[in-house]
């Protein structure tokens, strides 16, 4: 059976990016779609609708709430979730290492592992060096890395990345991209899965 | 089995308040769960976060998906939709009567026509002349119900109901109230029920 890839829409800080992040690869699997990861920055969307920061912050009820639906997700899901002491990290510099790597074998194994030091061990994201060591854990040369993630051409394919996700109609995150349907939030990637192995999408 | 009731707090002019309100009794009588329909205003709620509309109009992409994900979620429940040519309708004249019915068998009715009447077949639920029109159509006296749902005491009790959503950390809708427990969207109606039977919850 042929499906359709699964564009996977995340940005760092996005407390369901991380849910998103901790069932994908199972439930890709099991619905045989590929998945390709698209690390994008929420930041310059929100300050383009005149925040400055999340809406979890800026309207104090709604983030409330979001922290309690995350306690119980993830208990329903089974996935560890400790609230970070710093709500929205700073993640454009995980991004940059997230799009260098996206051809690299241990880019999704770096990406989980920033999700979870940041949403499980409250460990600070936002410093390079945390995501050098977590880069060396997975026996890659983190301080090369590193070095080539803050290069202009990264930062202008990060800058470019962000902008194709606001031509893509994407305002938060996680989002899917399936064909030129858009899906967002972890509640929807089921649905998703499920436009990917559609019948009527597929060429015959 | 003794189960919680579950509050069901809904505002005409919500969308995805409509997908629940056409689920809702259907899965509460499996579940065995009693549902107490409580209309609330969002309006007063916005304007405190300092939005003068809905949010899905005043962020662009946001409203254009949201139309995309309630053609895509009535179609999967099987429910009828047509986009209301307007959004949001002021809902204020419709929630008094919903209010003033809350003790009368007419009541739960009188919700479905209307969330129909805006979201099946685009009727002006703003018009106190439709509603009137939908009470006789239960068999009650519409013109004496509108006369006294414009009454000073229901305008109060009204204004008092959405302050008790403020207290009970309500931010949108539908929400569902279990015990203490909020629960936000009509993709939550489940857990909202899971909670309302779960025997960790209920005295013995």
């Amino acid at each position: 059976m042929k499906s359709k890839p699964l564009e996977f829409w995340f940005e760092f800080a996005s407390t369901y990016s991380y849910l998103s992040i901790m069932r994908i690869e199972a439930v890709a699997e099991q619905a045989g779609v590929e998945v390709l990861y698209r690390p994008f920055l929420l930041g310059p969307i929100f300050q383009g609708q005149g925040w400055d920061t999340s809406p979890f912050n800026l309207y104090p009820a709604k983030g409330e709430y979001m922290w309690k639906d995350m306690a119980r997700r993830s208990k329903a899901y089974g996935i560890p979730f400790h609230k970070p002491e710093n709500f929205p990290v700073l993640s454009v510099y995980a991004a940059r290492v997230a799009l260098l790597g996206e051809d690299k074998n241990w880019c999704i194994p770096f990406i989980r592992a920033v999700f979870e030091a940041h949403f499980v061990d409250d460990q600070d994201i936002s410093d390079p060096d945390i995501l050098e060591a977590l880069l060396v854990e997975l026996g890659v040369d983190g301080a090369s890395v590193l070095h080539s993630a803050g290069a202009g051409n990264v930062k202008q394919r990060l800058r470019a990345r962000t902008e194709q996700a606001v031509e893509l109609g994407i305002f938060g995150a996680p989002s899917f991209i399936v064909g030129r349907e858009l899906f967002w939030g972890d509640d929807r990637l089921e649905d998703a899965l499920a436009e990917a192995i559609s019948t009527e999408n597929l060429e015959s």
